[in-house]
């Protein structure tokens, strides 16, 4: 299918994707003073009273932020706001579809990192929760870590922590199947995704790391990023040198956030048995699929629709704040996010996995409830319901 | 009824009076792949080649923001952002409910007007329009003026304008019926809304304006606000000294956006032949109806649904906005107020103009068409269409 002819003619025909519609009839004098004034006022002095009124009397309770500056969309780049905004719109679309929470997308026309800390944070009497998205690294380290700090609502960057958390549940699975213990896991791009899910396998002690960027192995004595720097002391512990090639040589898995075709099957032939393949390029993966097939892949996992095995945080986000919003946790913590990666893999009991089933399809009923369900509870064990 | 009781309960049951929907089915690997990705990068960049398609491929085109700082809300005062929420999401049922404008509120936790002006202004990209309210004198004017400077797209302080041309068609259609020219227009109450009105007039050329504040008829030589100062030269021209009672007599018209049962019936006696009172505070009136009928007048109304001639900007702001959202009107200019204004007086045909019936109700059929029509035409022959 031509998707882009087909996306083109259906966005025209929508004139957006969402629909902004009220939950009653505004029909007669007296819908008018019981939705408006007169009446409006009773629940305004009752939130003005006790603040956490304004998650009984307003759509806050089920409401998330999706916010972009349009610096880094899909695989486009910075784009701009403006630009940015469809991808927002479906986000939000997914949000409901899938979770049946509301959410409302935002793009914003500056890309300076105090800029967009002060609004954001200004928004935050509006909304239960907030999605940042498709914001460049390195800013979006700091825009969400200071986000976090002063806002009392969950604030996630959906490009890090939820890819982080679908590549883990899939690696679970991947590894469960393979069954390989300490395996050594090869991450190649260092950018806002692949240094999350370096992060989160680290943190969930899913293996050892190698993280390659566009230059190779990550060198400790390179002017690294801030993400890099804070990963380069944990990955990497056999000081391998080189680059994506001669880390992948006896490696057990290859995680790929980076460009289309940089791995051969040459380089699948180098790896240790029963290699793991998730190449999630997009549109393009790292190797097509086939490729890694033939050159002896045991599984291979990739972004795209069309093949088995998609990795799709669309699988996590939803569930995610599902959860976090139904307990009102004040942001979306490590514990939650295991929760989330576990829930995800649980999905697929063991003996129904196979090589080309290791995670489920996003539109699957029920996952939302499944994540929400572990996230919330990961929320009020760890303490990060919010108090008033 | 106890509208107050109602409220509390239907707001508890609404869960927020605004639901977030879709306007697809995401039911398919398909679906999502049109709505989301790859589909979504076709819209994307097309946007990004020319910005005027975020008006084809977006909600934007009929997405209007109502925002407030919480500084002002009803008659209820500074009660701060969170509590300020119901009646934003009210305002944002109307807009559909009435226009089927899509509207969504947002409540911002700053109430400086530097930060307000930059953090609306960078949610430009979102809206095709931007509804302020319920933000206080006389930092609303500021915020307004700035804002608009600064955005390509309408921004309209509805409690200054909407109240102003609501006010302004009720009285062309009071002076109609009582068969006065050039009459003598007393404002109580010099805020946001009073000198909103006082402009409108003035620039209508509807009567001579006697201005007052809570101290009185406008004294030149105080120390005034800048609202007030930007008047001063153009009213109360017999320079007529003294307090309220002194302003009204021998005045046609009193104009009440002040405070409950300032006026008198003795001061309703001091006015001229067939009095025109229209007491708009909220939610007691300046002066009970009936009183004023009792002393004399001749037309009476006010802002509450439970009386005849309810001036209630509900007439005008759903209108209003989709008529400049219709045509990209990069602002909503005098023109197009005055527009709106002859466009809601001519709801009620000459021959059926009563005492009790000098303004329809904001729930007859059609209303906003008729707005939106006049306005759209107006932004068209005063040339404030968006070039791109």
């Amino acid at each position: 299918m031509d998707y882009a002819k087909i996306a083109l003619e259906k966005h025209k025909e929508w004139k957006g994707k969402l629909d902004i519609q009220t939950k009653m009839p505004i029909a007669s004098k007296d819908d008018l003073s019981t939705c408006y004034t007169p009446g409006v006022a009773a629940p305004c002095l009752e939130i003005h009273k006790d603040p956490k009124n304004s998650y009984v009397y307003t759509g806050r309770q089920n409401l998330v932020a999706v916010i972009s500056d349009g610096s880094a969309v899909l695989g486009l780049g910075n784009i701009g706001a403006e630009a940015a905004m469809p991808v927002m719109e479906g986000k939000c679309a997914l949000f409901k579809a899938l979770a049946n929470v509301d959410a409302f997308p935002i793009c914003l026309n500056t890309q300076d990192t105090d800029e967009l800390v002060n609004i954001i944070a200004a928004l935050e009497p509006t909304f239960g929760g907030i999605n940042l998205e498709d914001i460049a690294a390195p800013r979006c380290f700091e825009v969400e870590k200071r986000l976090q700090e002063r806002c009392n609502i969950p604030v996630f960057h959906d490009d890090q922590h939820g890819t982080a958390i679908v590549v883990c549940s899939a690696l679970i699975n991947a590894l469960k199947l393979a069954k390989l213990e300490n395996p050594t896991i090869v991450i190649n791009g260092a950018g806002s995704a692949g240094c999350a899910i370096a992060t989160l396998i680290l943190k969930m002690k899913l293996g050892n790391v190698i993280l390659c960027d566009s230059k190779g192995i990550l060198d400790p004595n390179a002017n690294l990023t801030a993400g890099k720097k804070a990963l380069i002391d944990k990955v990497n512990l056999e000081h391998k040198k080189g680059g994506l090639k001669e880390a992948m040589e006896g490696a057990d898995v290859f995680i790929g956030v980076s460009a289309a075709h940089v791995v051969t099957k040459d380089m699948v032939r180098s790896m240790n048995d029963k290699p793991i393949i998730l190449a999630m390029a997009n549109p393009v993966p790292e190797i097509e699929p086939q490729d890694a097939l033939e050159a002896g892949a045991f599984i291979v996992g990739t972004g795209r629709s069309d093949h088995p095995n998609q990795i799709n945080n669309v699988l996590a986000f939803p569930g995610i704040f599902k959860g976090a919003l139904s307990v009102q946790a004040t942001c979306i913590n490590d514990a939650m996010k295991e929760a989330a990666v576990k829930a995800i893999a649980s999905l697929i009991p063991e003996e129904k996995l196979r090589p080309d089933y290791i995670i489920v399809s996003p539109l699957q009923e029920g996952v939302s409830d499944v994540v929400s369900k572990a996230v919330s509870q990961a929320a009020i064990d760890s303490g990060v319901i919010r108090q008033w």
